[in-house]
């Protein structure tokens, strides 16, 4: 419980500090000192504070402590569990921790963005090699106990403002709306609407610019009107494509946000008797299975989501083996897929 | 190491056996005994047998060890991952587990239907609270090393015959194949194709014999032509819609293995021209989240898929506390929803 390792900060040099002595500096027992290290809720919040303080001034870190029960483990913890695209995160990771002998302990927040004291908790308990986020992060403090604990961390393509010191896999969401976009431009199309994911998410609003931009680039103005913000699921891309396809200046073509929300906008479409491609265009947003399968087969944006999945895990393995990641954030390529459900415009006035 | 509990038998009278009592038995070393009591690969095979027969005759069962790295986990090892119905399952066992605290330790077999040796080793090593088999299962002898561990499992739907022995959850498969078939034939269908899972699988022999059962009830021949076998998924539905729509005598209805297959009967008929449902009728099975989503909108079989990973999970947590399964193999109710894939037969000469 007592040895700790140098605080290491850049040099390798700094002087060694114990739990007793944290605990003297602090004016609290041992034990309070130990319980904040260990992520316990039961600790009254300021005395938390100038514990955690006082451990950041002596960059306090644990280390060479034998590991628990989640040694040969990898957690995984996502926002929360859909079909088709958790799937394929699960499949990006299981790709590397089985041939590593890694374990995979998956969790879901059920919607929320960071996970709930609790759950890290029991994490600082398991200690396992190291926590993949998908779709959420820790907080500040919550990063601040892994590192105390030594336990690395990456994000798989979060909303949150990530610091630079927090790794990061996502992918060009920017080039992904700058791709299909103009793909829908060089078609003929002149109104074109992009249902987007929910307004506060960040690879929506990246998006969206590369939406503008490839506007810009063609010298043609955006009609406010067209651009919706929804969930990614079905329901969303159906009520948007139902309210926008129903006015008599409608849209010639849908840039959806998911593949999903196209599934929504086509189903919205076959209701309103507009038959795609021919009286419309859509482009869904991920490339996953299903995207081949629909009616017509889906054109749309790549994601790499098991590429992201396969490399996020790799920076936690190679994080809790001592190697620092050359780079903090990576951004994966996003390429456009053409099937059947985007076609030249029909003339239209504009 | 050595404490070890009565061989327990029918009576609770069985003498106490030690593994220093196995080796002498069958001379060999007290190590060697605990490598085949801990699964391990390196014992030679005959040695292995005598250790396991010996410890077979004396109903040898490790009790009241301290629980190692898997306390606190549930290990899920799936045949192989497919997107919507892997996530299907992985929700139902994560509503169970997330509850009681359990961590949810996740692998899958890359298509295979047994574990391999060390999938099995690791296990036994880790000693979770339990395991959950889903479309796969342990050989005899893995059954064999888990309940000599006190490790408990359970099966979700199998094709393999599993013994009244494994605790098993299933759906019932005959029923739905009878239902989806009553269905059609009540529409006026008189020539129906069934594009059933793959010839050695059980729920596909199962859901067979329903369609047939169906067809005996209404006195209506069933032509082998129309009786297909393929994997689950969407190319095998492709293909054989193909085939079976491509036919001068073609079937006015089909009856698919999975929501998947469904769909590539969908697109078959799209690529011929035949509209469903006015041309055709397709019924699925499952009742995936995209079953809702296709054009148009598939009727199918609900197989319950979250509930039976929930009804296996709590299987596992009771066999885990020591309670006893009041009945070790369970098929939960299959139903029918009808969408807009099936519709009255057009006029044939019958």
């Amino acid at each position: 419980m007592a040895a700790l390792g140098p605080g290491s900060g850049s040099d390798a040099a700094a002087p060694t500090t114990t739990i007793a002595a944290i605990a003297d500096e602090v004016g609290v027992s041992v034990a309070t000192v130990s319980k904040v290290l260990n992520g316990r809720a039961d600790v009254a919040p300021d005395t938390r504070t100038k514990v955690e303080e006082s451990l950041e001034r002596h960059q306090y870190r644990r280390r060479g402590r034998k590991k628990p029960s989640g040694a040969g483990q990898i957690d995984v913890v996502f926002h929360e569990f859909d079909s088709g695209w958790s799937m394929e995160i699960i499949r990006g990771v299981e790709a590397v921790t089985e041939p590593a002998g890694v374990g995979l302990l998956l969790s879901q927040l059920g919607g929320k963005h960071h996970p709930p004291a609790h759950w890290l908790e029991a994490v600082l308990a398991r200690r396992p090699l190291g926590v993949l986020f998908v779709l959420c992060s820790p907080t500040q403090a919550q990063q601040e106990q892994l590192r105390r604990q030594d336990i690395p961390f990456a994000v798989v393509d979060t909303d949150s403002a990530t610091t630079a010191s927090v790794p990061t896999v996502g992918s060009n969401n920017w080039n992904g709306g700058l791709l299909a976009t103009r793909h829908l431009l060089e078609l003929g199309h002149r109104r074109i609407a992009i249902i987007s994911g929910p307004e506060d998410v960040l690879c929506s609003r990246a998006r969206l610019a590369g939406f503008r931009a490839a506007h810009e680039e063609a010298g043609i103005e955006v009609d406010p009107e067209l651009i919706r913000y929804g969930t990614f699921y079905v329901d969303a891309g159906f009520e948007h494509g139902m309210s926008l396809l129903d006015r008599p200046d409608r849209p010639t073509a849908v840039f959806a946000g998911s593949d999903m929300q196209a599934m929504g906008v086509l189903r919205a479409a076959r209701q309103l008797g507009i038959d795609v491609p021919s009286g419309l265009s859509v482009i869904g947003y991920d490339n996953l299975e299903v995207a081949a399968w629909t009616d017509p087969p889906l054109t749309t944006v790549d994601q790499p989501l098991r590429d992201m999945a396969g490399t996020a895990t790799h920076m936690v393995l190679d994080l809790a083996r001592g190697e620092k990641p050359r780079t903090s954030r990576i951004d994966l390529v996003t390429e456009l897929v053409v099937r059947e459900s985007t076609a030249p415009a029909m003339n239209t006035n504009h």
